[in-house]
């Protein structure tokens, strides 16, 4: 049978502070229990091969033979080949992907799914890495997918629990926060895609027009992003989502809001949540709301779209086999 | 025929800063050529009668006999009687009050009423008041009626043309701005009442709570008021509805939107406007847009929400009779 190494990874809900995290605020975000499994296999010919039940047309490269073409799973091959010579393997793999994480939700499907192959990679050349390396690699991953990216997806993806992501000298520092395993949330998804890529840049095309509106507003982020992260160690649910509410109305302001995540994110308090928000880089993707109980939120949204109480994951990525 | 004068008086639109305007921010509004028309008759009789077409049970006071009985008018009856002493006014009135403008609607209603009220009054007394003290006498009026109250309301129902806000040593000014004849806006009411009392109080409860948070969010209301006038004056109405909808967003931030006011919201968007945003106090009331085409957008909306297209009135306040 030939060698393989197979590893699962959580997502990610961003609680407080996306966007703003990308101009000097901090954000705290929850690795979710809803997961990207990976297999690596080693093969003899030169080749990365990817198979993920969410891109079935799949992608077939000889990396050193042949020019890629467009594929939506290059970014992934691009970084595997990098890392493949990092650690001088000369083999080819095969990458079989599956996932519980909608893709382009604001879920971090990308950095779920890039922990989980890479943990698997380096399991199978026998190295076992600090987390905060593990966490290099994939957020290298993320750069390649996502242009400019905040370290937050791979951080959930990687250590799991709650996350606070914060800079000091100018560059984004990642850890852990204290956390009970009682946290959950409701997601919603809108169905519309979430192009990350797409609304960081518009936001800051908007930012260096109107920069003096656009800091005061990151300000304000920043400022809910601290009482959040006291809200939520206290396990304060309705300041929590009182601060989520008034981050979704900053969100709006910048301009990744829209009709279908307003309405979702209404429905949700109407039907008793603390607070909503959408959750990631906007434009579509999911809302994520609190609520006393989020199984019966759930249910009762799930009329109006696909809905799901989700718990911290307290694990990050794992190598499974 | 019993001696008596009529006067007409503007409403108006919050085009930037309601609520931050409380807050020490400037503010950019609107004189609306919709408009209340009040006729206040002498009668020897000592009493105060006020006859409304949108209070049709009245009020009818002997204000040197009785106490009065709780009614919606009651707080015009009080300012009239502060104005009669004021004048030594010793006889009774009669108050006839009509109006285009509606009441709850963030439109303004109140001052609108109170300016025509105590313009005809002045009138009826043989005073030509220079205006500013006129802008006093109403705003003395908003302030038995909304509690904590800007004078935007007093300012565009007496000035006329578009009116900035902004404060001077601890107090509010009020001053015109260059206008020409052409800016127009879309108006839709939402049905729902905006009590601006309630909702004034309810975010200085959470001013109060969150100071850090709501602070930096007044801050970037007012930076954008002042991008806002800049805009306006140059009659560039992407920019101005850019902003507009950067207003409405900070104001679902502060939490004075709900579900109805996003849903025009969203729809005047769609509809192709520069932007929109609510409009006064909040929680209720009137959105307002910015398009290139007032009417046809006014049409197209009013499938969905009573809606028209509504031009700034030049002229405040003005005697007729």
């Amino acid at each position: 049978m030939p060698k393989f190494s197979e590893a699962i990874a959580p997502s990610q809900a961003f609680l407080y502070g996306e966007h703003a995290v990308l101009y000097g605020s901090p954000a705290l975000a929850m690795s979710v229990d809803v997961k990207t499994r990976a297999r690596v296999t080693e093969v003899e010919d030169r080749i990365i091969e990817i198979r993920s039940d969410r891109f079935p047309e799949g992608l077939r490269w000889r990396y050193d033979e042949e020019q890629p073409e467009e594929n939506p799973l290059l970014p992934l091959a691009y970084g595997l080949r990098d890392l493949m010579k990092r650690y001088e393997f000369n083999k080819g793999l095969i990458v079989e992907i599956s996932s519980d994480v909608p893709v382009n939700s604001g879920m971090a499907s990308s950095a779920s799914v890039s922990a989980a192959i890479s943990a698997a990679f380096l399991s199978l050349v026998g190295e076992s890495p600090e987390k905060y390396l593990l966490l290099d690699i994939v957020y290298e991953f993320e750069r390649r997918i996502h242009g400019r990216a905040s370290k937050t997806g791979p951080a959930c993806a990687v250590l799991g629990g709650l996350v606070w992501i914060e800079w000091r000298d100018g560059n984004m520092e990642v850890s852990r926060i204290d956390s009970k395993d009682d946290l959950s949330i409701v997601i919603s998804c809108s169905g519309l895609l979430s192009e990350t890529k797409k609304l960081v840049s518009m936001v800051s095309k908007r930012y260096n027009e109107i920069r003096d509106v656009m800091d005061r507003i990151m300000h304000a982020i920043s400022a809910l992003t601290v009482e959040g992260r006291k809200a939520i160690e206290k396990r304060d649910l309705v300041r929590a989502g009182e601060l989520m509410n008034i981050n979704h109305g900053l969100l709006s302001a910048i301009g990744v809001s829209n009709y279908v995540l307003d309405e979702i994110v209404w429905t949700m308090r109407r039907l008793g949540a603390y607070g909503a928000k959408l959750s990631g880089a906007g434009g579509g993707g999911c809302v994520i709301g609190l609520s006393e109980n989020p199984e019966v939120l759930a249910k009762n949204l799930s009329a109006s779209y696909p809905s799901f109480a989700a718990k911290v994951s307290l694990e990050g990525v794992r190598v499974i086999r």
